[in-house]
C-alpha cells in the first residue's frame, strides 16, 4: 500500500497535475483567429443573447461539468481543505473524460457556510452543464445539494451519496437474483448513515426494501436521538419497522443483508454467523473493510463486496457517475432524479445479468459496456420523467 | 465582414464550443486508476495539506488560469450577460493554450455587485494560478481588479486594461524610435478613458510622458467634472499640465501622438493635419477605427496603427497576455505589477527592434518570438521586484 502512495506521488510530481485544457479548433492562421475569436466570435455571442439555449449548441457548456468540493471529507483523509483536495478533483476530471468523454474541471471552494457555498457556486455555474459535488461532509452536503439544485436548472449530483447508492443497488440486485431472494422479503442492516449511507437507504426503500435497520457508531438509530441530522431523522422514521433496539450485533441477528459504509473491522465473524443463511455482506469501508472477504466467507457469507480493487465485487463509483452525467447531459436534464438513479442501477445490473456469479455481482470498473448502457437508461428516464429539455 | 460572422457561427456549431479538458495521465488499467485516483491520490493530498506550496508541484494549479467575466462589456456588443459572453471566454482559453501553453477555463459569473463578484471569484479561485479578468465594464472593472488582487496571492490581471496598454506602449516606443523622438518631448492626446484608456494613460506616465491630454465624448477631461469616476479623476490630476480646454480638435492641435480607444470615425483629416509634423496616430476603435489608415496617412500621419488585422500595425492583445501570464506563472508571481507590464512592453518592442518600419512598429500577432521573450522579461521583472515566489 505504501508503494502505491509513493508511486502516485511520483506520477503527480512528474506531470505537475493531471489535467489540461485544449483548443478543439485550429488557432494557426489569422483566419483561424478571426473565426474562433474576434471579430467572428461576436456572432455566436449575439445568437446566445437572443436565445440562451443556443449556448448548448455554440459553446462547451453542454458537455462541461464542475467537480466541486469544500475539501471537508476527502477520501478517508477527512477535512483537509479545498486546496489539498485538488488532486482528487483532478483525478475525478480524468475519469469523467476517460469513461464518458465528458469535460470536467475542478472547482475547489474556500467556504464552509452552506448558504454562502451555494451562493458562490451558483454564481459561477453559468458555463457548466452540470455540477458534481464531491467529498463534502455530511450533513452539510445534503443542504448544499438541495439548495444548489433548487437554484439551478442544471443537474447537481453529490457523487459520494448517489453514485455509491446506484452502484450498491446494482450489486445488491444481482446478488439477490443469484439467491432467488426478493428484496421485499429481506431484512437489511446498514452501518454508517453519512452521505453514502443516507442515499443507499433511500434507494433501497425505493427498490422495495421493507425491513431496513440503520445503525451508526451508537447502535441502531433511534428516531428520538437528538444527535440525528434532519436527513437521518427522516430516514429513521421510514425504517426499522420491527423496532429493533441495541447495537449492530442485535440488528444483524437473522438479517439477510449487511451494507457497511462505516469503519474498518467493525463486523465480526460472529455477527456474520448470526445472520440468516447465505447472507450478503457489502463491507465498503476504505481502505480497511468492515470485514475482510475471506473472513466473511468463512463465516458463511454467500456474496461479499468491498470498495477495493484487489478483491472480487468492487463497488466502484466509476461504474456510476460517468454514465449518469453523460446521459443527463445528452438530454440537457434539469436534475438527476430518483427514477434516473434507479435506471442507472438497473442498467449496471443488466450489463452482466447473464454472467452473474458469487464473485461477480457487479461489472468490472473498466467494463466498456457500462457507460453507454447507463447513459442511455438515464437519458430515457429523464425524458420519461419530464426533466429533459430539447435534444439536439 | 458578414461572411466572417457566418463562418464563425458555423465553426462554433460544428464543434459545439471550442475547448475540452483532457487527462494528462493514462487511465487505462486498474493500476492507472490506483495512481491517478484512489487509493494512491491520498498521498499528494497529504503532501499539499502539510505544505500548500506542494500544490504547484503536484496539481495543475500553477499553469491554470480562470478567464473571468460578468459579461458587462463584451467586445463591441456591450452588456450581453455572462452566458452570451462564453464564446469569447472560450476563445481566450484557446489563445492561452495556443500561444503560451497555459491551461485556461472560462468562469462566467452571474453577479453585478463588485463586492459580491469579488467574493464569489475569490472563494472559487483555489485551483487557479492566475485570474484573467475579461470584458467587465468600467468603472466596475477597476474596483473588482483591485479588491480581488488585495484578497488573493495569485496574479489578477484585467486584460482589456493592461494587455492593451502593454501592446500600445510597445508600438508607440517603436514608432517614436523610428522618428528619433523621445516620449518626454511629445504632446500625447488620448480619446476614450474607459478600461483600456485608463491603463494606457497610466503606463504612458510611467514611461515618462509629461504632456498627456485625456479626452472623452465631452471633450478634454476636466478634473472638476462630477461625471468622472475615481480612477478618471486620479488620472485627470496627473495629466494636462498646460490646462488645455475644449474638445478633441483643440487638444490635438500641435500634438505629436494621438491614441484612440473610443469610437469609430471621430478623428477627421483636419484634426490629423492640425497635429505636429509626422504625427503618430493609433486609431484602435473596433471594428471601425477613429480614422481609417489611408485617410490618416494622406492627412500627414507618419505611423498609423489600428486594432484590425487587415491593416498594418495591428495592436493585438495576443502579443501581451499569453506571455505575461506565462512569465508570471513560471515564477509563481503574487501579482502582475507595473514593472512587469513595462518589461512586457519593452520585450514586445525589442522583438522587432531591427525590423521597425512605418508599417511595422509592432510584431505580427502570430510572431513566435514574442511569447517566450515576454514571458522571460516578465518573470525577471517579477523576481527583481520581489513578487515572485520559489521557482521549481
Amino acid at each position: 500500500m505504501s508503494d502505491v502512495y509513493q508511486r502516485s506521488l511520483e506520477l503527480h510530481r512528474a506531470h505537475r497535475g493531471k489535467i489540461s485544457v485544449e483548443s478543439r479548433v485550429p488557432i494557426e492562421t489569422r483566419e483561424d483567429l478571426a473565426l474562433a475569436y474576434t471579430p467572428g466570435v461576436a456572432e455566436p455571442c449575439r445568437a446566445i443573447e437572443a436565445d440562451p439555449a443556443e449556448a448548448y449548441r455554440l459553446t462547451s457548456k453542454g458537455n462541461m461539468v464542475a467537480v466541486v468540493t469544500d475539501g471537508s471529507a476527502v477520501l478517508g483523509l477527512g477535512d483537509i481543505g479545498p486546496l489539498a483536495a485538488l488532486p482528487v478533483m483532478e483525478g475525478k476530471c480524468c475519469l469523467f473524460k476517460h469513461f464518458a468523454q465528458v469535460d470536467a474541471v475542478p472547482l475547489c471552494v474556500d467556504e464552509r457556510d452552506p448558504d454562502r457555498f451555494v451562493d458562490a457556486v451558483a454564481k459561477v455555474s453559468v458555463s457548466f452543464g452540470g455540477i458534481n459535488l464531491e467529498d463534502i461532509a455530511a450533513p452539510r452536503c445534503f443542504e448544499i445539494e438541495r439548495k444548489l439544485q433548487e437554484r439551478l436548472d442544471i443537474p447537481v449530483f453529490h457523487d459520494d451519496q448517489h453514485g455509491t447508492a446506484v452502484v450498491v443497488a446494482a450489486a445488491l440486485m444481482n446478488a439477490l437474483e443469484l439467491l432467488g431472494r426478493p428484496l421485499e422479503d429481506c431484512r437489511v442492516v446498514m452501518n454508517g448513515i453519512g452521505a453514502a449511507g443516507s442515499s443507499i437507504a433511500e434507494m433501497l426503500i425505493h427498490l422495495g426494501c421493507r425491513d431496513l435497520v440503520l445503525c451508526d457508531r451508537y447502535g441502531v438509530m433511534d428516531r428520538d436521538d437528538p444527535r440525528l441530522s434532519d436527513r437521518q431523522r427522516e430516514l429513521a422514521g421510514l425504517t426499522n419497522p420491527r423496532r429493533v433496539k441495541g447495537g449492530l450485533a442485535e440488528a444483524l441477528s437473522g438479517a439477510q443483508v449487511f451494507i457497511g459504509v462505516s469503519k474498518g473491522g467493525i463486523l465480526t465473524r460472529e455477527m456474520v454467523s448470526s445472520m440468516a443463511k447465505d447472507p450478503i455482506v457489502f463491507a465498503m469501508a476504505n481502505p480497511v473493510p468492515e470485514i475482510f472477504p475471506e473472513e466473511a466467507l468463512s463465516a458463511g457469507a454467500f456474496v461479499v463486496a468491498t470498495g477495493r480493487s484487489d478483491f472480487p465485487n468492487q463497488v466502484n463509483n466509476c461504474l456510476g457517475f460517468p454514465g449518469i452525467f453523460k446521459g443527463a447531459l445528452s438530454v440537457r436534464a434539469r436534475e438527476i432524479n430518483m427514477e434516473m438513479k434507479l435506471a442507472a442501477a438497473r442498467a449496471i445490473r443488466d450489463v452482466i445479468a447473464s454472467e452473474v456469479e458469487r464473485d461477480r455481482v457487479i461489472p468490472d470498473a473498466l467494463d466498456p459496456r457500462v457507460v453507454p448502457a447507463v447513459a442511455r437508461a438515464v437519458a430515457e428516464a429523464a425524458v420519461r420523467t419530464g426533466v429533459a429539455r430539447t435534444i439536439g
